[in-house]
């Protein structure tokens, strides 16, 4: 799929998943298109958990709050950060800026291969959810679950989410000037 | 461009820049691949400032311990976000995660056009220079540059940086397993 045409159509899908199940060929260059992202210094400091056993998916599908799409999940991919994350360059650390450009690229290879997900982040960090998580994935102490992708193939069409126009966001030469 | 090849191709560049403008009309398209981005809760909270007029892109790339990149870029892409964000979930807020990807969305379409960008950060947060940039392009007082990107057609072409293989940083199942 084009880039820009991947771009347009990916959405945070919150629906239910059909049973299909997604192969590891397809978790894995999903996978591979997060750990293609640029990182601050090159520091490549996110890393990955796949899911795809079913009981290990459905404990974490059981999570009290759920939306539909994590409660359907064929597959989860975890992303794991550090919890004292090391300065990279004169004092800061980049490793949430890491994560995130780590998750748009997979976001765009799930809906390139057809399937959806959906950026999970604050539900995790309230009610002991990231731990939990954490637990189940055996990470070691340290080691933290940031963000969550619930993926599968989605059993309905949503509308997009509406975005503003760009004269509300982007402007040349000076914030806010209209040409 | 396919968007697994974008993904694979983009790079960071810091080498100079060919004298070739980049066209208005391909900013525009760059910028708008941005802002179809996810953000939590959909705030849309990065705004862009785009810097095309030559005597303000000279006025930026003259900034002391600039790279190749940032001293002959034909173009910027500022990225903006508020000093002190708004919680959108829980007391959380989203804003850098929100302004990650836009700019990875935005380094793939500088990708597929055949252009080149470097993720510029750090380098904005010591020595004053965000302020200045914010001054330059007229901000209003509680947004701030966070990410500038400058763009241009490549001189060079540079070899891939190295990145750690897919057995070093994801797992099925279990962290740290090796399957």
């Amino acid at each position: 799929m084009d880039v820009f045409e991947a771009i347009a159509r990916r959405q945070s899908y919150r629906g239910a998943f059909l049973e299909d199940p997604v192969p590891r060929e397809e978790l894995r260059r999903i996978v591979e298109a997060g750990l293609k992202a640029p990182s601050g210094r090159n520091a490549q400091t996110t890393e990955f958990v796949i899911v795809d056993d079913p009981e290990l998916a459905g404990k974490i599908a059981s999570l009290p709050g759920a939306n539909r799409a994590v409660q359907t999940a064929r597959a989860f991919i975890a992303c794991i950060v550090d919890e004292k994350p090391e300065p990279v360059y004169e004092g800061f650390s980049f490793q949430v800026e890491d994560c995130a450009a780590a998750v748009e690229n997979m976001l765009l290879a799930i809906t390139a291969l057809g399937l959806a997900s959906v950026w999970v982040d604050g539900w995790l960090r309230v009610g002991g959810r990231a731990e939990e998580i954490g637990r189940l994935l055996g990470l070691p102490s340290g080691k933290r679950v940031r963000v969550l992708l619930p993926v599968g193939v989605p059993e309905e069409t949503q509308p997009a989410r509406e975005k503003k126009p760009f004269a509300e966001r982007a402007w040349f030469n000076r914030y806010g000037r209209k040409d």
